[in-house]
């Protein structure tokens, strides 16, 4: 089985990699070949199969099909402009999370003669826009309010075209926020979701500038490669037409988060936690997606986790080789 | 002020144009120029301000940055590959049906310094996929099940995307199924709801491929102009940023519709209709929508009819002359 994953060289992209490197298997069938692309160089890791890397903008005419010309029977379509460039640079964000995307799906179904891969996309939440009802079910409309969240409303409904025509076999879901995130703070609005957790784990101050009342819906760095793993090697026969899904994630107040983290590393850690209000980041947060009811990506068998503490313990285990620091 | 018609030379573009030159205003501001465009040449009516015709295909590039030239201060974009056509030539309806649509907002876009016109695109109910409850509301899912479909869904998200950037004001309306259609028979699969009211009128008979209980949902072609005359006038600072709206319809089933045509024309002309099941067309209904609960649209303004009878009073009125024959 050969696989091709774009976006490699991002966060989840990476932890995909290293999750097929090391069972050498998606779905039960060995892994033979692994073309790991993203527009910067993806690390090359050493497995018991052949590994590629390739480097290049596959918003540019002619790359994509380059990429699909060995015809991989897996594809996991994860790159993306982020939201808060897709905003400041309207061009450049149609260019890559659109017509990429398009000169993608397009690739593929040019092939024809057969060819029909599992395709993975990536989707957001930020497919949706406020207001909302308490609980976001899964028949809820698409009113995003950034232009990355209707790049990937447009992703998803080209996708569910493509499939329903025959040209591939493609799932889309849409990942809740990653918590927590590994590596170094950052500058998103909402990276306080993981810096509240990870700063103060690692003997570090953290500010956490919205209220303790504050919902939101949360699921691993873990739980997202599952999501991808499940969706490349699923039965797709029982989707039917409507072939993008919102993941499972655990809901959660950042007081409840607090808790979490109380409980599991003790006051000292908690300590850590500056509460100081910044009035924009309160802005951003009323309008995001407080709780989601994933009812039909759990009957399908997609599973993230089922407390907060357990998202912790993950982090503990998977970025702080297993031992909680005090 | 003036008005652009993409689309202008199509049944509701003509219907329009003759309003729009028999009022000689939009929203109380006198029209001064009219332009009217479609890939086939326009009739040219006799108005009292100036009118000009353009034939090309819009899809092309730099055609849409032709047409928006002069900088109209409303534009209707009508144009599409009907739902048969953009099925059967896949490249041709995205082309037109979504390149076009983007290079028309681009176009506008990229005039920038302070343009920002009036933009009114007509969707469809297309954009909506079996299975749906017994009412669509304005917050339900959008899961279209043709290409056409899709096309109009990301119609739909660029538009509010681009309203919400201020490159223009944008309002997308779903039209719901137009009857009675003035003309010939059609080969469409829905047809059957206009000609057993149109044929039996003019004194021919029509067939009835689906049983009396089917009900499905409709407006006249005077309310399609309608909602076209109001999304271009009406105040769009009460809309927010869900930019796009189900029209309202009438919902009534195939044996109301006929009851409506015995109430107005007789039994005699009832009698014209002849039963003949189509296992088809009793497929491609049963994934139709039934009714929209379309109280958004209501509650900024826009009236379709409120009974049967009245869609087929404005057919004798506006295409009979107000005579019903006998």
């Amino acid at each position: 089985m050969q696989i091709l994953i774009l976006g490699a060289a991002g966060m989840v992209g990476r932890k995909l990699t290293e999750r097929l490197v090391r069972e050498g298997q998606l779905g039960g069938e060995a892994i033979t070949r692994l073309i790991l692309h993203d527009v910067v160089e993806p690390e090359r890791p050493q497995a018991s199969f052949a590994v590629e890397t390739l480097t290049s903008d596959f918003s540019m005419p002619g790359e994509a099909e380059k990429l699909v010309a060995g015809r991989p029977d897996v594809i996991f379509h994860l790159a993306a402009i982020v939201s808060g460039e897709a905003e400041a640079d309207f061009d450049k964000g149609y260019r890559i999370n659109l017509d990429g995307t398009r000169f993608l799906f397009d690739a593929i179904r040019i092939i024809g003669d057969g060819y029909g891969p599992r395709l993975v996309f990536t989707s957001s939440i930020a497919v949706f826009g406020a207001p909302f009802p308490d609980a976001i079910g899964d028949e809820f409309f698409l009113t995003p309010l950034t232009s990355y969240g209707t790049q990937k409303a447009i992703g998803e409904l080209l996708l569910a075209d493509y499939t329903r025509r025959g040209f591939f076999d493609g799932v889309g879901i849409r990942l809740p926020t990653i918590c927590v995130r590994p590596g170094k703070p950052n500058k998103a609005a909402s990276g306080f979701f993981s810096s509240i957790i990870r700063e103060p784990l690692n003997g570090q101050e953290a500010v956490l500038p919205v209220s303790l009342d504050v919902r939101h819906a949360h699921a691993s760095p873990r739980s997202a490669v599952g999501f991808l793993i499940h969706a490349a090697s699923m039965n797709t026969s029982r989707i039917g037409p409507r072939r993008n899904l919102t993941m499972p994630s655990v809901s959660v107040t950042v007081g409840e988060q607090i808790d979490a983290l109380r409980r599991i590393a003790g006051e000292q850690t908690v300590a850590r936690i500056r509460h100081e209000l910044d009035p924009t980041i309160i802005r951003f947060v009323e309008g995001w997606p407080r709780r989601f009811d994933a009812s039909r990506a759990e009957s399908l068998g997609f599973r993230a986790e089922s407390s907060f503490d357990e998202i912790i313990s993950i982090y503990v285990e998977d970025e702080l080789g297993g031992v909680v620091p005090t």
